[in-house]
């Protein structure tokens, strides 16, 4: 009987982001994935968008004042503690013990979802069914099909409420 | 508060079919998805394969005698009723009180699975990440693939066991 008490815990893995949608997956995922009775470990993972305002601009990144790229962080960490603290107060409203941890993920979300996974090992990877942060309409639904595909744990996709 | 109980109850479509995926996507189900303390409906959705025998040679179809025709349709009942044992196998094995339906279609499993869930509207679908029944190998993936993007509700998509 080994090991017993490792195999009841369980890791969920939720990808989240900007939209409503990721926090309605959040939120399915708090009623219908966690019992009371066993120790959950909720990994909330936000991948920032890739820097592209660097990146178009490879050959002339030296225009930018070091005012604008302060500017472009800061952008970039207020996204993250918006998104966080947005989850939070969906995990928050739920009283169900857990233990949270935070992933912050840079770069292309489908790769970085799928990496994450891989590393994190989790039972379960949960994410909104639309694509990931910006452009997410042109994407639509990109993200959590390519991620479906690829990584090796069940993978729920939930779709937007109002779907339904 | 009118309806509460309603809201309580939850429905969801489980995809079976000869596959070890598919029983191994309605364990997942079991273990996680299924609360001691609110009632659910259990809906085991069987696709019967497309008759191709039949299909493939519509112009010679009197070429077949009836006993022919028979042994094609008991093929099709005994495996309707071979799967849907060894999902009663699977459940019962799980001490879980539940209303279990089952629901037996036929054609193309990625259109019948879809529009059963237009129809029954379950709070969720489960399938296993391989393609459905025959030819599942030529078809890996495809029937979830095209399923999770066209349902309105919630899908999880259950991989292999030996794949973690």
């Amino acid at each position: 009987m080994e090991g017993m008490s490792v195999e009841n815990q369980q890791r969920i893995v939720v990808a989240v982001d900007e939209s409503e949608e990721s926090m309605h997956a959040l939120s399915w995922c708090l009623t219908n994935l966690i019992s009371h009775s066993s120790p959950t470990t909720l990994v909330l993972l936000y991948v920032k968008p890739p820097p592209a305002i660097y990146s178009s601009f490879d050959l002339s990144v030296h225009m930018f004042s070091t005012d604008v790229i302060t500017a472009v962080e800061k952008y970039g960490t207020d996204l993250v503690n918006s998104v966080m603290q947005r989850a939070e107060a969906v995990y928050r409203s739920f009283s169900k013990k857990l233990n949270v941890e935070r992933v912050i993920g840079s770069g292309e979300a489908k790769d970085v979802i799928c990496n994450a996974v891989e590393k994190l090992k989790p039972d379960t990877l949960v994410m909104g069914s639309h694509g990931y942060g910006f452009l997410r309409k042109a994407l639509l639904g990109s993200v959590s099909e390519h991620c479906a595909k690829r990584v090796k744990c069940p993978v729920v996709i939930v779709k937007p409420a109002h779907d339904k």
